[in-house]
């Protein structure tokens, strides 16, 4: 089977199920020297939590992350990192019901063919959302290096959501206004209303989905090894493998297709003595390689699929049609934490592809 | 460096310059026991050849197909596929310009500055969309062994070009079609207004953009090995290294993220005995897992850079303003070639994961 | 830095530290369905530990093992399996020494130079022999996947230490009291004579070597995917990655550089209406290919290294010559404990190039 | 099957056969910038060359060099090094009586189960020492990147043939003799009764095995990444994939287990202001990690599995005992061929780990 694991240098391995021990992740490839502790995890994980009762419902884990290994005296010492969140609130009964009524939208069915039944259904198992927990683990080690060493800021937050896309604003006000508000919008008036979607959505029984926008700052022009490891070719696969991930797109993305060539072209220009383009429809890498510009993504996060709506589904035991109403706790719209999730999985390619290129040493210096 | 292979199972490296010697693939990990002529590889290779000198200007090539070693008395040894084609009708004068002007939209700049110069920058080098022929050529080996094992059939078309959106077709009009036309349009009449477009900004010096759509028909349940290695976020990786790929969906895709649960969400139904979703919004993948159904993908291409019309850029050797007039033959659209690049790809992901699954296996009885 | 995974389909990945807080490991592509129970790895764990005071002087760990993800209801699931054991007997100080005078024959030297001062020096950290612990956890997963499905047996034993080697005797010999004696010798006779050895060095303050002899019995023929994924070349990778080890040969051998061809060669001759050779010179391996003998490989394991007599070194701190006596516990002779790790990294190896081969599939079905 | 891919940063790809169109190689991963001519890769091809008709009785191929890829203007560009010979003086009638009567200690029964019979038989294909021309391919960029950025230089020979060790010498004499003699022995001397011995085994229509010695020197501290990609892991599945390797050690080898750790430890010392080993038992790889002495490794290699003694086989058409007199041309011993292919898997594992520790960057300055 054998595909949990991401990245060639700075590697992660994704382990836990959602009703098992625990939920976790391995990096080997940190280089040795990046000052860790467990507050830089745990603070990217608070991130990924439930902001808001009103719009999320997950259970209300604590995720503590523990450093198991990796880490000596503040710093990494360049051997893998292991860091975990013991399953504290399971309750395994609530999910009795989809072992034989595979929930419509959910991999349920098809893992339960693939892995011919030995698959941990409980709460989706390894497809359940609550393994990304793993991946921002994962990703707070990589965004640290990436600042640290780089200077590079990652910055996500929920462009649109239910069809309510956020106004004008600037990268500042995203920057700043993402983690305050309980939807990761870029803007308090945008929060509002997304805020407001999604609990229409949660009224009905129903969800919704949305984008999340994805920009990373101060990457050096050069990142990228073509023709396949191609940067945009590693982050578009990093980011559609978060759960709910239905379609990836850079810079002007889809709209490039309506494009000409005279339009779409960005012109070269010298700026500060440095050669940059004029604008950046191409989202921060061409051909492959970072441009220096911003590295702009955006990615389609389907509704969730878990609706207390009844739904039609079959009964695996005597294939019959059979009803379902999915009960527990389940965010009305993934988007607001898939935010923490896309930053990252962006901080994991970068990190990668920064060590590929050269940029980060295999050991930091002290000072650095 | 070292970014020139993908897969696990069913390895493709590349090799080869736009104007070095030659462009090639060698393909490691096909089972040993395939029935391979070089006229299966060229077949393929044709159909990403210009269709048509009105709307494709590429040189000339023949790009006759060899097949240097992996195959004995007809059939794969299981041994590594070395594939290549000669470049015959290179002009190394056409380009000495863009050494010190890199042309926007292109990756001159960048290779430059990674490369730090010692890129082969001769047409584009490894930049090239003809580096894809060896993209084709693995693919070519890919579809047969997908066809002859598993029955999957793989259809791509442009679905879009310069705005114009092909109308109301069923798949197997656009399998009867697609390459009975120069644009790869799915119907006649799609394709002669998008032949039309194109023809339009090649005459005003510029050029379009558009969207692929490509279909896998009869694939199994079970292929993807999440949670990295899912079978969306392999086939985004893949598509996204295609040279123009600006963005990639799956099934209901970007228009996902404005349904709600209940619209979007693919009811589970008995249908022959077999469980199948009654639509497929989801594309044929769910959580990262093929789900039998067809697999969707639609990929945005961006409009041709190399466009006639003069342009702004940087001269390297004085940092100073200069403009540019690209000339020399350039498609103005890339979709219609890029229909036979999308569905190799596809086949190269998509035969990996069915060695990886179990579904082929090492080496084909005689007489399958 | 990135070096702690091995394996292409079955994949482990180490981590943990001596004198940090677990040492454990994660299999990445265990099929689903085997039967597996945390007893199953503690039994393998056990035969590792110091089994007798007398010749192992390793601090008392109960190395409990703790299965933390990829099993259910008492199956693997597919998903990564991460085990580990905690440390509890971890006294800091003891290894202060350490840090500025380092051990000849061990790495503290070369691990400070390039890590650069920032690995966890504290009993060798990632470089002592207690990392073993969780390759033998790996390996308990791959044995008991190889016996299962494929009923291959593994056999591993002391066939020298300190110039005394085992006499005559058979695989049952060995397999029978292996693990019966505290020096894993195949015969009580020989065990009598290797303890007496180990005994002699450890009462002069110094320590000896040895040889471990491993054999796998039952492999199908055709494991090995050469030309450079040989399997003779895989098993040494993996022989070679034990701390202590210092060569690997396959059958006859070191010896075989002296034979002739007409000794070496293996005749082949029908028996039993199969195909096998006479003798196996080549012990079970040709061309990087199982030949359905028994694979035979030993091991030479280097004396201890920590020895209680007094070694030259270096202080770091001044570059003055310095005098080190290790104090600590440490066993005068690797060898027995390395036995239960051949057989593991053997197993790791096996289990993988059976699945690479098709031998052992994705998912394993009830009732095997 | 996919195995013939080695490396994780300096990658190569062999593909090619003994009697198929070519022989070459890929490499993935050489830095941009290092000087590189046919030339280069000629000489080193030319050392593996048959030296004397007397002892070496290999078809007389001429083994001409063509690079394919990824060099422009004499200097390496980053993309993919694609290089091969062309097969010219191919006799497929010579080997047509393998197909069925499989030679002992070849691979012929075992490639034949495992491909099935889709092997491509004439000359051992894929099995044949001929592929190794490959490898010497690959190692010549290796050997360059290495003697041009790190001053490393690799230095092997044949220790020992037919029982026969070479005496007394210093590695100056090796370096100095090994490529002006026919066995490639370290010293005229050994020269001459090394080639006695093949003499002899010839007349008797047998073969004889041998010792092939190998140093890397001026190799720094900090190269291997373990645990599991220790130098000397790494190193030991190179050597133990080329054809005819049955056993490798490091400095004092398999005489280590015998030693005491008291004679084995390599004592630390001061010397010209640098820590170094007062000797070297260690063959400069403690841990998995190159102690910057040098890097001594010996491979054991069988005798030549092709003689023309008559042998007892089965043929496969009915199973009955067969006899099998091979004709053709056929080493008596294969060693002194060895050597340059030694050399180059040395300077191929190297290469990669100077890569990975950071030793060598992306791109080599102009001027280096």
């Amino acid at each position: 089977m054998r595909g949990n694991i991401i990245g060639e240098r700075f590697i992660v391995l994704s382990f836990g199920e959602s009703h098992g021990r625990c939920v976790g992740a391995v990096v080997d490839g940190c280089p040795a020297g990046l000052a860790l502790r467990e507050e830089d995890v745990q603070r990217e994980l608070d991130l990924r939590r439930p902001s808001s009762p009103l719009i999320s419902t997950e259970r209300r884990e604590e995720d503590v992350v523990e450093i198991l290994s990796g880490v000596f005296e503040g710093y990494t010492t360049g051997a893998p990192i292991c860091m975990l969140t013991w399953n504290r609130d399971v309750k395994g009964e609530d999910y009795a019901e989809i072992r034989y009524k595979p929930r419509p939208g959910h991999a349920d069915y098809y893992a339960h063919v693939k892995y011919e039944g030995f698959n941990d259904y409980r709460g989706g198992g390894r497809f359940s959302g609550r393994i990304t927990a793993g991946f921002v683990m994962a990703g707070a080690v990589a965004k640290k290096l990436l600042r640290d060493v780089l200077g590079i800021r990652i910055i996500g937050y929920s462009l649109e959501i239910g069809g309510v896309r956020a106004g004008e604003f600037t990268l500042e006000d995203a920057e700043r206004n993402r983690y305050e508000n309980d939807v990761r919008a870029p803007t308090p008036e945008a929060a509002e209303r997304m805020r407001k979607k999604i609990l229409e959505a949660r009224e009905r029984g129903d969800s919704v989905g949305g984008m999340v926008e994805c920009v990373a700052v101060n990457v050096p022009i050069g990142l990228g090894e073509p023709v396949f490891d191609a940067l945009d070719a590693d982050i578009a696969k990093a980011m559609m493998a978060i759960p709910g991930a239905r379609g990836v797109e850079f810079g002007a993305g889809f709209a490039a297709a309506r494009m000409t060539g005279s339009q779409h072209n960005d012109p070269l220009i010298v700026k500060g003595g440095r050669i940059v383009s004029e604008k950046n429809d191409a989202g921060g890498v061409i051909g492959g390689i970072s441009t220096g510009m911003p590295i702009i993504v955006r990615i389609a996060f389907k509704p969730t699929s878990s609706i207390p709506l009844e739904q039609k589904t079959v009964d695996l035991r005597d294939l019959s049609e059979a009803r379902l109403r999915i009960r527990g706790r389940h965010d009305p719209c993934i988007v607001p934490r898939a935010v923490a999730v896309v930053e990252a999985m962006m901080a994991i390619v970068l990190a990668d592809h920064a060590i590929r290129a050269g940029f980060i040493p295999p050991v930091l210096r002290r000072g650095d």
